[in-house]
């Protein structure tokens, strides 16, 4: 879990003896690992985004869970603390589904431990916490993988937000797919969104490709439309926080204004995600809860006020793009297609 | 020009015993005037975006003509002072056309003064530029009046970049339409795209818009969709930089994202834009030329490194909406409506 080379893989999550988490919101200024020492800790760091991207959230949920039995009262019992702790989390962020299905296999997990000791209980829920974790890279490798055989030679491709190892356990899904074409010698150029108002584009993204090697320059979120007018654009591979049964699209905000301009210049527009983020339960985009955040992540910059004083802002955290815009859903059993209905019922169904 | 109630107007350009300028990147921390005693001072405030905004810009380089003759050596010839100045100010910035506009009629201006003596070709130049800065101002309110009497009751606008006050000499287009609107009673909110990465919206218009006690809410640049997508935009209107024969329109980057998210949303988009605006020379959007300024303007703010010291980044500072997205074009001559070609040469010609 170290920076290592192109494929190699760097986790925003680790376990030493505990949880500790890269304090995302301080990337790339500094690297500060959070120990999470309570499951306070925790939902903190998934509420103000020091772990953030729906992958890595359900990750960060689930050791959260192991942390929580480690820390109980004495005398409480574990299934008592269980359910605390579940309650704490679930509550942290409202749009990631993946929050909600990492605690509930958690919960699977920790309902079939009953009549062991509580040492027993806690290694054991921990062990599928760190499966969990590995077995969220070997996701997004596979799914690299599928989405990489999409990309042609001298493809330039635009992402928006973060989803790449900082969203995940570790090597992405969107900039998974990223690196696994540009390992194919199948991409030329990335354009890295900013992705206002909290630049996970142009703080996080930015700083993987460095990392990666992978050429790529930022823009701001409104030059998308310049960029596709000019031709500069080929593909679009973005991730995702929650997809509806009709494969409709909750992610970070602006995400449907670049499926419009793609959809208007006749960009192919893919999402990239584990089928962990795909919520069969929710059989609509406008069934997805949108997280609003505090107004001053937009009239704020870094502690400086950007607008007048008793400015207001609307800060919609997310938005949904309908799968009409929607070319293809990029996950680790292959590239869902339209009617995704029936494709994701069936990808569904065979894992 | 100080700040005054609702309907009074507030310039950025002032004239006392010589020209100043409100510096626009301060605002709205601070309120500075700077000295343009020189032209190249005048030069630099165009360059820097102190002054900005397609018709201050014209109203300020007109201004800075007269601060050039004012400042000429010893033994310099008025002519050639004129020339060197017309030089200087005609590079600063390349897509407002209202730059070549003011400074070519200057020209005219100072060349009809032939014969004069040089004091009295210096006050016939002043006056004539401070003529134009009233006579913006009035232009200002006629295509507001024109602008304002598009609005429907209730009506939720949005906005994009600065097209106020603080970008012409006085009272705006975009945002003397809505003021305009406003006062009739027939808006009910604006939106206000914060318009990275200079943030021209939610430090300028926001500011502007608290001054004039009409209500709004900013927002990131990437929420256009999803306020759209909730039904939450009833009118988009903008300024621009340039507007083609055909109505092709040049402004502040971004703009052409929002034009394509009204179009799908059946949003009317409209340009508000003094004649001067125009450029019946410039046939088409693809003939304008699209100024590209430092990357710097992205990856860093107020001093501090948002992405990886080596990020680049690519920063058109305008886009192109093409003339099929534009609804309507509010000048002071009434709201020119497709075919543009037309309309625009019929009002071009009755000016």
């Amino acid at each position: 879990m170290e920076v290592l080379k192109n494929a190699e893989v760097f986790s925003p999550i680790r376990w030493r003896d505990g949880l500790q988490l890269l304090d995302q919101t301080l990337v790339p200024a500094e690297e500060v690992w959070v120990d999470c020492t309570t499951p306070e800790l925790v939902a903190d760091a998934i509420c103000r985004l020091a772990v953030r991207g729906a992958p890595a959230i359900g990750v960060a949920a689930a050791c959260g869970l192991v942390v929580g039995l480690q820390t109980r009262a004495a005398g409480q019992s574990l299934q008592e603390r269980f359910d605390e702790v579940y309650d704490l989390l679930i509550k942290t962020r409202p749009t990631a589904v993946n929050l909600r299905w990492a605690l509930d296999r958690g919960r699977e997990v920790f309902s079939a431990l009953e009549g062991k000791n509580d040492d027993e209980v806690i290694n054991s829920l921990r062990d599928w916490a760190l499966a969990l974790h590995a077995a969220d890279i070997e996701t997004n490798r596979r799914l690299g993988q599928f989405g990489g055989g999409i990309f042609r030679k001298g493809d330039r491709v635009l992402t928006h937000c973060n989803a790449g190892a900082l969203a995940t356990a570790g090597y992405g899904t969107a900039v998974g797919v990223i690196t696994s074409a540009f390992e194919r010698g199948n991409l030329s150029h990335v354009w890295v969104d900013e992705t206002r108002p909290l630049l996970q584009g142009s703080r996080l993204t930015a700083w993987e490709l460095s990392r990666l090697k992978i050429p790529y320059q930022v823009v701001t979120d409104s030059s998308v439309g310049a960029l596709m007018s000019r031709n500069l654009v080929d593909r679009v591979v973005v991730g995702a926080d929650r997809i509806a049964a009709n494969g409709d699209t909750a992610n970070k905000i602006g995400t449907y204004t670049v499926a419009v301009l793609a959809a208007r210049h006749g960009v192919p527009f893919y999402v990239a995600a584990p089928l962990s983020t795909i919520d069969p339960t929710t059989p609509t985009g406008s069934d997805i809860p949108i997280e609003i955040r505090d107004p001053k992540e937009v009239t704020r910059f870094h502690g400086v006020d950007v607008s007048p004083n008793n400015a207001d802002a609307q800060n919609f955290a997310f938005d949904v793009t309908p799968n009409e815009l929607i070319a293809g859903i990029i996950t680790e059993v292959g590239v869902l297609e339209p009617p995704y209905v029936e494709s994701i019922r069936e990808a569904l169904q065979s894992a």
